[in-house]
Order: structure tokens, then C-alpha cells, then sequence
């Protein structure tokens, strides 16, 4: 039975699994329609393994601006450097864990030293950077380490090879930041710009571009993505993903629907929202609509690397 | 791109896509351990398209007994008569909908006159049932009721074909309900015995057989059937598949992990529970299972009619 | 501070709060209506310390008609043979629980000790009801067994008192199911008649009635009461408090809004769906109607005694 | 009844009701031992009616930091110069309110105007910070900013005022983000230097200081605090608030537990994890915590403003 059978078995039972019919439909429609697609995710989407998937995206040309939060930017730069993480168990013993120097992130397990190499690595990169100019958008800077990493499963390296933007409008809040800081108390003519970047953003689409989210998970990346394609007259397509419900007023739970009323999506946008876990609602319907767009020409998925 | 090579792929990106391996790993291992396998489901999944899903799995001598709730019971039995539902949206509005005679199951409609015709469909059979006897356990009904339906992809039928029990312990919450009190009244020494039936779920398993819960969504199914395995000692395997969460203390959210608490599974039981929409999740993982299990020669999967 | 004037400042807040002040609104205006109220609750409730604070309500008149699981029901005469819970953690260690011989319900501890009392009580009950008759519904049973109880705090022992019935579509599933099955093999004409109990519910209500319904939790006693309401023409007024959500279209999360399509509530009926752990929501959504209802000399609160 | 009994009562019940009573616990245990208590909230809260509890929270010295999402800021300042919000309905149709110029979230609606207003507003203050200095950092901003909206009311008004340092760490995600740019295109040398803020943030306190999380929420607010208690060697106590489950490996659905394989929070840390909307649950814990430290004089509380 191929993924594709399991696909269109799915589209007609009914519940959610209609709903990520609805996104299947809506992904092949925004890239048919020649979409600038924003595609965003939460920092726990890189940290599990859908990290390859994503870099793949972006390699056979998927997705043209990315907006996520640093700790997805870290893990993709420790995994490039050949970090792996563990697959645990949700009642791990967190004492027992920490005692062991392992962190957890749901059922997966990072190990402290993933983060002191991180520490390692940084560290040089930013003096390049600082080597070339004081003044820095969070963007260009990503370019730039992106370039340095070569690991063609890095989501990364392979935005900085097909100058797909890279956002993270909070780019302090990780060890990253941390790392920033200290370059910082160093060098106090180093800036690291958001405002500038905000422009960047803005300016990546225009009002004239048809647009479409990919929206996994809620959070700023969410939220900045919708913005931008909102300031540029909403999007005409949208894929939401997500375990949160619309009931408690979050951003992370707000549906394309609550999107129209803010003129976030057009009225008449195709839209669709599937409630559940990323990990695995997200690879059935991104395979599936690859599989339909590839057929009709529309993109060139490569050899099957996936997940 | 094969169902397998996706199901593979998920199963290394974490979160509950790594449950969902658990899952499938859990069902292929009570399969090939000979468990007799509890098989339970909520209503809303015979509304949704499982339903002739679920028929190839009793078909194929995939589970052993089966409980659910009554209005699945009669959905099965409405479609089995050729009622179709509709694929409709969560948002409807349920004034318009209610004027137009149609009645909605999150995504799903459902029109009058499928319970209108339902009723010219039970009444008959409930009097053949009556002439036989007047005393009858819920599963014993369904079984003879099931002889009738002669369609392939009808739950009862196949039940009762493969004679596998199909349990209920609320019978009269629904339609049949109705009925079977309109029936009674006309009828007074005609009794649904339900304490009768307690003892043929209890009977149809042993302390010494080896034991498997597949448990779709939850509700009194779910319980019935768990109760069934600890009174026989305990389950060895245990797969709940379910949106509820743990933290609201609920049967339907309760994990295969507070199910050692009260000996429901083993202590050192294989079990797994997965989080979301079992539109989703159960598909994928049965259809993997079943791959594996039919490349082993556990079970002989036919023409890959599904969902 | 008062309990009134901090619900006063919830319904000003947004999201759930709101839905909360709405929940209170509704539970006021059903009452002041003069409605028969159908009130719904899972077994949890029961296992939670909620159980008084319900056999108070029973006890001044606010609620009319019971519906609930079977296992509520169990800890009910459990907690009024003098058996105490244990408040726990949802993170214990579940095999050293089982071997201690507690079982777990989330973060409460039920001990053995208290289902193997259970036996002894129940045992002479049942053979006191089958010397008066043999032929016994479920509401019938519980009015018998809830006179015997004596404890004001009991939910039975106020619903015989106050002629409120009890039901319980499902009675077996759960320790009495064994008791009942144990009983039945010495006793082979002992019946428990759960069609004709089916037409208690219906009439216990009727078309020209106002009908209200308070359901905490789904499952079956949310989809009974609703169902009896539904045969009779639809109620006037509905609260449904439960975690549940709506994106699975499960009875558990079904809206007050999708119960309009199939006429279950009124088109212009007053209702209000609460998302949240119905261990908070609901006391204080009632303590404040009461508190309301009360002071319009609608119900007369005693002592305070509550939750 | 008062405020304090309903929340006695509500300890004693069980599942979420009994986490909120360890929450309210760890709330006055963080307070008497003088911890530096960091309080993280999303912008969703302060669209609700949750603003001026907040700020009367920072008047009464309950909280040292804040950390939070730009949204909120935005809409402190708009409510601080008399914007009001609607209280609506979460049904209600999204391209009739667009046709309005009204922003739904949830069951709050904003109007278009309020938003224009506040282009207003932000203007001049700009002007104003970028005559005292080229380079500021988010915390300072807002402290200026503060001191100018005299309404005892907003958040921004009382942390200024008590020298609470209020953390944005994407300060640009928002309609913010999108004057500072605009300001920035007219004076290029014009700086928000996040990364000097990060240092703020971890200078706020230090490994000496006890140290108290009350997160209210997910996203950045959240992790943000986190990450400078664990920075600071982890903190001695924390309470989460959340309708986000752990299940999925969020941040947001993240648990005290999990945070102690980090060290986020220590080993032997007080710590509660409540599930539920926080317009409801976080008022109870709360107004019941002020009331017990109010009696033993750990906080004065002023004249029942409150929600």
C-alpha cells in the first residue's frame, strides 16, 4: 500500500483526518498558484526528526521564508556538527535525568554536552561575523552560519543556499542568546538589529504576491508569519497545525478562521486547520501533497530522504 | 513511497509519532503472542468511514471481541442498509442545518431519515428476535441481528460471521433504545438480559489466556473491556488510542500507565498510549501492523479495501 | 472577599471565565423557569470530592433527574460505608502503587481494601431486593439501596429521599456488574430490566415540561440525559462543562451549539459550553447561582457544607 | 460564602482543583521566602480582562520581573489611553466582524480604531526615547513609556513606577514591530539592542537569590523566565498555568517536572502544574494566595480592584 492509498483512505473518514485532507488540498493549491509560502514551526519540531524534512523543503525550493524560535536554530546547528539526540520516554525519572546531565524534551533526550559543544561553535562564528561589519539583522547572520554548516540535512544550510529568509524574531531567548550576550560584553559596538529585520520581512512579499502559511505549532513564529503576510494584505492560503485549542484565546490555538477577522487570511482564502500532533499529522500530508505537486510538475522531490 | 516506509519514517521523529510506533509495535507483538485481543471503540467512529476499516479487521481474525456503544451499533446497521453520510464542516450552522432535517457529528452529517428508516429496520427483526425468545443478552442479539445486514463491510456482520461477541453495556443509550422500550410495551415478558451478558464478556476470556486491548477513544467501551481483562488477571498488552488527557482523572484519559495501579495491564505489560485523533493515529498504525504482521504470516490482509 | 464578588470579576475577564459567568446565567434562568433538570456527571466526579457537594444539591431541590456511570455509584455507597480517598499525585509510581494495593484515579488513591467492603455491603443488599421482587430497573435498585445508606452526604441516600431517581444505562460496567453476574448465577430469574428503565427516563419528563440539562464530563450519562430531552422535544436550557473538544466529534466534546442541528436543545435555548477541569469550574459556577438563586428565594441553602 | 472558603473547598476535591491548591501553596511559600518571583504571561491575557489584577499585582509588590509578548504591551498602553474591548461570542462570524473592522480573539473583539490610535500614541513616544539616546534596550523602553500612562491600571504604568522590569524578548512581533520600523527608516542609527537586554534579564538576579516562576501561559514569556532562573542556577519554586499538555514536547506544554532534568527548577523545588484556561484558574490561586499573605503580612492588599 503506498503512502499516497493511505492518504486518500484517510480524506474520507471524517474528523480531524478530513481536516488534514483540507491541508493536503490547500499546500498543493497555495504552490500550484505560485504562493510565496511562509513556512513556520516551533523550536520541538527541530529537535525531533523532522528536522531533515524541513531542510529538504526548503532544498527542492517548497517554502520561500522560514520563521521559527532560536532553540530550533541551535539544534539544527548542534546536529549539523553531528549531535544526536535520544529517543526516551515521557515519564523518565527528571531526577534521575538531570543527574545524568541529560535535558528532556518530551520524550526525547538532548545531553548537556550537545550544548557546551554549541558553546564551541558559536563562539568563532561570531567573530567572523563581527569581522565583516558591527551591525547585524538576525536573517543575514543566519545566511551566514548557514553557509558554514554543509550538512545537506540542515535546515540552515540549505535557506542559506537557496536564500530562503530564516526569522526568529526572538533570537535571545536560548543558549544563543546567552552566547550573544558574553560576544557582547566584548565587543558593545556589536548589534544585533530586530528592527532592521522586521523591515526584511516585511519586504519579502508585497501586497501584489499571492501568499499561503504553513503554520506548525503556535508561538511568535506563528504569529510573526501572519503578521507579515497581514501588513502585505493577508494571505490567500492557509495551513494551520496544532495541538492547541481555539478555546482559550491563545495565538497558538487560533484558527484561520478568527484569521479572517483580522483580515490575516482573505475572506475567501482556502484555509484549513488540523488539530493534533505535529510529529505526525504534518509528514502524511506534506508527503502526500509532494506526491501530488511532483506529479503535476510542480516540484522535484528527490530520492525519498524524509523524516 | 510506501504506507510502511512513512510509518518508518515517523516512527524516529519523536513525540507521539513515537507512541504511534509503540502502538504499532504493541499490536504486532499481542498478535504474535496469540492474545486474545479486546477491540473497543466510541460511537463516532462507526459515523466516521472506519467502520468498514474496523469490518476487514474482525474479517481477517485481526480481534476477538469487541465492545462499543450503541450508537455505532446502529450506525453500522443504517449503513449496512445503504445510508451514506455527508462530509460536512465543523463550523455549520446548526439552525439551518436542524431546519433542513440534518443533524451533526463534529465534521459528519447525518439526516433524519436515516433514524426514520432505521426504525422500519429494527421493528422487524426485533419480533423474529422474539419468537426465538424472550430473554436475550446484548451480544447474542447482535449477533443474530448481524447474520441479517449481508454486508461485507458491516461490523455486525462480520462479527457475527467470524463470531466474534460484539458487547454494549448500555444498550438503550440511542435509538434502540427507543425501540426496544416501544417493543416492550407491546411486549412485556421481553427482557434484555445485561447482567447475563456481563457473564459472556467475562467467559469469552480466561486468566490463562494471554491478553490484548486495543482501545479506540474512550467511554464505557474502553472501561468494559479493561474491567473484562482484570478480572481475568490483567492484560499483557495494552494500546489506547485517545484525545482525552490524563490530568482530568478520566476513564477516557486515563494511560496504560495508571492502568498498572489497579492491575488492569501487567505490571510489566507492552503497552502504549497515543494522544490525538484516531481518524489519524489508528489507520496508519493498524494498516502498518498489518503489513508486518501479514509479511510474517500472522494475518492474510485481502485486496487492501480500507477506511 | 466573597465567593460572588470573585465570580463577579471572572465573568468580566474573557475566554473560558466568560463562558463560566455564562454557565451561571444559564443554571439561574433554567431554575427561576421552573425547568426539570437533568444533571449529568461521570464517575470521576464522584471519586473527586464533589460527591457531597452534588448530594447537597439533590438534597435543597435544585436538580431533578441523575444521570450517571455505575462506578460513581460504587464509590458513593463506598464513601458512605466511611471510606476515605487518599488526595495522591498523578506522577506516583503505579507498579509500587499496585503493590501496595492502591489503585489510581489521576491524583486520588482508591485502596483495595475499599472494592473487597464493597462486596460484603452489596452482597445482602441484592438478596433484600430480589425477596421483594424479582424483576428489578436500575432506578428502582438505586431508590432501595440509597434509603439504606444514611448518610446525608450520600448521592443516593438524598435522591431516595427527595424521589430524585438515579440512572445508570450501564449498569455492569463496573464492580456491581460482578455482583450483579455473581448473584444472578444462584438467582437465574433475577432481572435487571434496563429497556424498561429506558421508559422511566422518558417519562419522567415530557414534551410540555421545560427541560434544562447540567452535564459535567461526557460519556453515556451526558448523551442519556440529552437523549431523553431530545424525545421529548429538546431542552430549554443547557451547560456542558467537560475537557473535552469539539475537533473529534466525540459526544464528550460535542457543543451546545452542534446539540441544536439534532433538535437535542432548542434552537433559541439558553446555553453555555465550559472547556476546563469540571473539578474547578463547576463549583464555582454553582456555588455562585446558588448564591443567586438563593437570595431570589428560588432554593434555600443550608450550613454552607459544599465540596 | 467567601472567596477563600470556595478555594478551601475546592482543595479537597481532587484532579486539577487539588494541583490549583498546590499552586496557591507554592505561590505563598515563593513569597515568605522572598524569592524574586518572575511573572510570565501571554498577550491573550492582557486582551482579557486579567490587565488591571496584573498591574494592581505589581503595586502590592507581589512580582519582581515580568516577562512577556509584545500584544499585550500594545494593548496595555491602548486600554491605559481608554480603549475598551467587547466581551462576544467564540461562534461568531469572522467576515461579517472583518466587514466591521472588528479583530476577534476568542470571544474578545478589538476594533480597527484601537489600532490606529495607537499609531497615535507610539509616535511621539518614540521621538521622545530617541532624543534621550540612540541605543535602548526593550526593558528601558518600556519603563519610559510606562511612566507616561498614568493609569494605575496598566501594567506598563506600575512596573515603572515600582521599578519592575518588564522583558519583551520579540519585541517586534506586533504592530510594535512595525513603528519601531518605520521610525527606524527616518533615523537609521536609531537601536533596540536585545541582546544588552538579555544581560538585564540575567543580572536581574543570581544564584544567591531564592527564585519563584509563576508562568502564566506558554510561548517565549515563558521559556524566557526560565531560562534566566536556570541561568542563575534554577529556581526554587515555580507554578505553570496552562491549557497547553505535555504530550506534544511544546515549551508551553512543558511540566515543573520536566523542567527539573534541566535544572530549570530544582531538584527539591516547590512546584505546581495547573491545566486549564488561566482567565479562570489563575484569579482563584491567586486572589486565595493574597489573602493568606495579606493575613500574615507578606503583602498589603489594597481595596479589592481586582480582574
Amino acid at each position: 500500500m503506498s503512502a499516497s492509498e493511505l492518504a486518500d483512505g484517510l480524506s474520507k473518514v471524517g474528523f480531524q483526518s478530513v481536516e488534514l485532507e483540507r491541508a493536503v488540498q490547500t499546500i498543493v493549491k497555495m504552490k500550484k498558484a505560485g504562493a510565496k509560502i511562509f513556512f513556520t514551526f516551533t523550536s520541538n519540531m527541530v529537535t525531533s526528526g523532522l528536522r531533515g524534512f524541513f531542510a529538504q523543503l526548503i532544498e527542492i525550493g517548497m517554502v520561500d521564508v522560514i520563521v521559527t524560535t532560536v532553540g530550533g536554530i541551535e539544534e539544527d546547528i548542534m546536529k549539523a556538527k553531528g549531535e544526536k539526540f535520544i529517543i526516551g520516554k515521557f515519564g523518565a525519572d527528571d531526577v534521575a535525568l538531570h543527574e545524568e546531565g541529560i535535558n528532556r524534551v518530551g520524550n526525547l533526550f538532548v545531553r548537556n554536552e550537545s550544548y557546551e559543544r554549541f558553546e564551541d561553535i558559536v563562539g568563532p562564528m561570531l567573530k567572523k561575523l563581527y569581522k565583516k561589519k558591527k551591525r547585524w539583522t538576525v536573517s543575514e547572520m543566519f545566511s551566514e552560519i548557514g553557509l558554514e554548516l554543509d550538512d545537506e540535512n540542515s535546515i540552515l544550510f540549505q535557506a542559506a543556499r537557496k536564500k530562503v529568509p530564516v526569522f526568529c524574531p526572538a533570537v535571545t531567548d536560548g543558549a544563543l542568546g546567552f552566547h550573544l550576550f558574553m560576544f557582547q560584553q566584548d565587543n558593545r559596538d556589536f548589534v544585533v538589529d530586530v528592527v532592521k529585520d522586521f523591515s526584511n520581512i516585511l519586504f519579502c512579499t508585497s501586497h501584489d504576491d499571492v501568499k499561503g502559511l504553513i503554520c506548525l505549532g503556535g508561538s511568535i513564529s506563528k504569529h510573526h508569519a501572519i503578521l507579515a503576510c497581514l501588513l502585505n494584505g493577508g494571505a490567500e492560503y492557509a495551513v494551520y497545525m496544532t495541538t492547541a485549542q481555539h478555546t482559550s484565546g491563545s495565538m497558538s490555538g487560533a484558527t484561520t478562521q478568527e484569521a479572517k477577522s483580522w483580515g490575516k487570511i482573505k475572506d475567501d482564502s482556502d484555509a484549513a486547520t488540523v488539530v493534533g500532533d505535529v510529529s505526525i499529522t504534518f509528514p502524511i500530508a506534506m508527503v502526500h501533497a509532494l506526491e501530488i505537486l511532483d506529479a503535476d510538475g510542480f516540484v522535484a522531490v528527490k530520492g525519498g530522504k524524509k523524516c
